[in-house]
């Protein structure tokens, strides 16, 4: 038996029964939705998205059939209708955030590890860990626009490649892991990249962010002590060793090392982030790439993210400690509170203001949401394993 | 002669032909629209706004009976679906932007100057001139929920109040003209806010921000050469007097006064200000909130915005020279363009990631977008005598 899509919806939980009954104007002007309070939650072992609102903290769809996405992430169009899921599997799927549906999937690579979208929504890279490179498809169609094979050295070898984000400018950044190079590829002149290098990034990079500002990029280092960083403002763009003893990579495929450094924070002038191995939270000045404190936490950190103003950290850990959060007042430095939500905390998500905070509670087939000015629980949801979670407004952002 | 909602809707250009003919579902697929791209444009002679989107860089519609807005400015509710316009003549009014109409207006005071949402998008703030005092509105019925009547001295004299913000917890600031002083007014537990007053302001604040991670709160003078800054974050909160120099407000109304505060930018870790009669930009640096540098510009600045990314600063000018725009690189320092948009270019507004900018062109009757890259103009679109510009991502922003 078939059903029509207002039927659809109404199964889906997306509408309400007396909606059915109505007229066609009726229910036309009841599908009405806004956007900017959507978000996705990755269920890591069932292939599948939970498409979730922040206003009433509700679910209003699962959506099956993703394939890989155990550490799967997501950019979203302009507009924040669609959403771009990056699989581990090499999967770029595009979700329709308003119909609850997938538009199309494609198998882009054979071992995907993130990627991004242009600042004019127009294009989306993806990062390859297996064979290696970069690939750029149209974000309408999702036909492929632009390969960049990231062949490096005389035997042109193809090179995995990690720290994929966008910049300003129809610009996408990201790094060699096997050929320590930086590659910015500029696709403001048309659809075929002038791509500019930047050598001696250092042994292995294995994760790299970019502030904001679109200004900062800073990879991390498996075969040496210490990070890299890159003035993209500069005239004459140049790697420079910073934070010498902050710690080398712990394990050697790129994609599965933690500490992320997604997992960094930039706030009121300085950079929040986990300690390599120590139970520490590092604290590095903005401007000098200088360590200038250390704050005590629970255990090994993962993510030390900041509330969207900036003024507390929340800090998750690695196994063993992983059923625990602690909560930092940046201003005074303290640990203000720990937080025992259950079993295998995985990531956190801001809403875009910052007053609520929604974390996946992997152990516990949970997600549940804090209240970040009484740091008390406000809502428990089911949810199938769930790890990544993304909100709409990180469409709105650069270098995600 | 009475039309359906649907016919309207293609009437107004939201709906296209072929949809009228099809399926009632179809219509109502049709209609499905994100919000994360839309936006607005304040219409100041004829109290009408125009709906727009920012991907084709279109209008979909103008909506009218909106009463005085000049100097009219705009918040969005956290969905982005709804837009709540703060009139000239103390009128509220709710717009659905999605069915392009008003939803509710109310006129709760005799001349309003601004509002704020609470970051729980739960309350609507306006800080009124006239009577003085700032109300606050629950955000979906527009019923008054808190009336702060902001009397001082022993008569109990009312004041007038400026610079009205949202904090982070249900909390607004705000300052009073009369009294010099700064009010928190802390929502967080219930409609009954707790109040905690700055004293000694100084004289006559005119108006005031707080930076985008809702910690520094910098008010500007009238009765006083420099400004006033309150660190929001610091236990004990008191008024510092900084960049002596800076100048006094020049003219008596708040209201009128230029340059607004509002066209302050911070970028890299320094404010960009427009300097008070002087031809030139000031640079001020973002932790000890000194002077660093000074930039020579065309005319006396009005606003000096800054890029999302902060590395352009787009600066318009007083009349006789608000015909112009220059464009400084802030990290060279250097105004790289000098553009001539036409007669009296009032407001700019960034596309979220700022890859684009939108700027009214009062006396041309006309919207302009440019590229920011390029610097050329790529569209430009008809207005009735357009002023203020707000998009929706500002949903997602704190602090304004």
């Amino acid at each position: 038996m078939s059903h029509s899509p207002l039927a659809k919806l109404f199964m889906a939980g997306m509408l309400s029964a007396p909606l059915l009954l109505a007229s066609p104007i009726a229910q036309a002007e009841e599908m009405l939705r806004a956007t900017g309070d959507l978000g996705l939650i990755i269920e890591r072992a069932t292939g599948s998205i939970l498409i979730v609102e922040t206003t009433n903290r509700t679910t209003l769809k699962r959506v099956e059939g993703l394939g890989d996405v155990s550490h799967a992430s997501a950019v979203y169009s302009r507009d924040e209708r669609y959403a771009y899921i990056f699989g581990r599997d090499g999967g770029l799927t595009k979700i329709d955030m308003l119909k609850g549906e997938i538009v199309k999937r494609v198998v882009q690579g054979g071992n995907s590890i993130g990627g991004a979208i242009s600042d004019d929504g127009k294009l989306i890279a993806v990062s390859n860990y297996e064979p290696g490179g970069v690939k750029v498809f149209d974000a309408d169609s999702l036909e492929l626009i632009a390969d960049i094979p990231a062949t490096f050295g005389k035997d042109k070898v193809l090179s995995k490649t990690v720290g994929l984000v966008d910049l300003p400018g129809r610009k996408f950044v990201f790094t060699l892991w096997d050929a320590g190079e930086t590659w910015v590829a500029d696709f403001s002149k048309g659809n075929k990249p002038d791509i500019q290098k930047i050598p001696n990034i250092g042994e292995y990079p294995y994760d790299a962010l970019v502030t904001g500002d679109g200004r900062h990029y800073i990879a991390g280092l498996f075969g040496e002590d210490g990070l890299t960083h890159i003035d993209l403002w500069a005239t004459e763009l140049k790697a420079e060793r910073i934070l010498k003893g902050y710690g080398k990579g712990e394990q050697k495929l790129p994609v599965y090392k933690m500490p992320h450094l997604e997992g960094w924070a930039k706030a009121s002038g300085q950079f929040v982030l986990p300690a390599i191995g120590r139970h520490e939270i590092l604290l590095m000045d903005g401007n000098s790439f200088t360590e200038t404190d250390r704050i005590e936490v629970y255990g090994q950190p993962v993510f030390a993210m900041a509330r969207p103003d900036g003024r507390q950290i929340w800090v998750n850990f690695a196994p063993p400690k992983n059923d625990t959060i602690q909560v930092i007042d940046l201003p005074s430095r303290k640990v203000i509170k720990t937080l025992k939500p259950g079993p295998a905390v995985l990531h956190m998500e801001f809403t875009p203001r910052g007053h609520e905070v929604w974390m996946s509670v992997r152990g516990a087939d949970e997600v549940q949401v804090y209240d970040t000015q009484t740091l008390e629980k406000v809502k428990t949801m089911p949810a199938k394993k769930p790890s990544g979670i993304f909100f709409t407004a990180r469409a709105h952002k650069i270098g995600l």
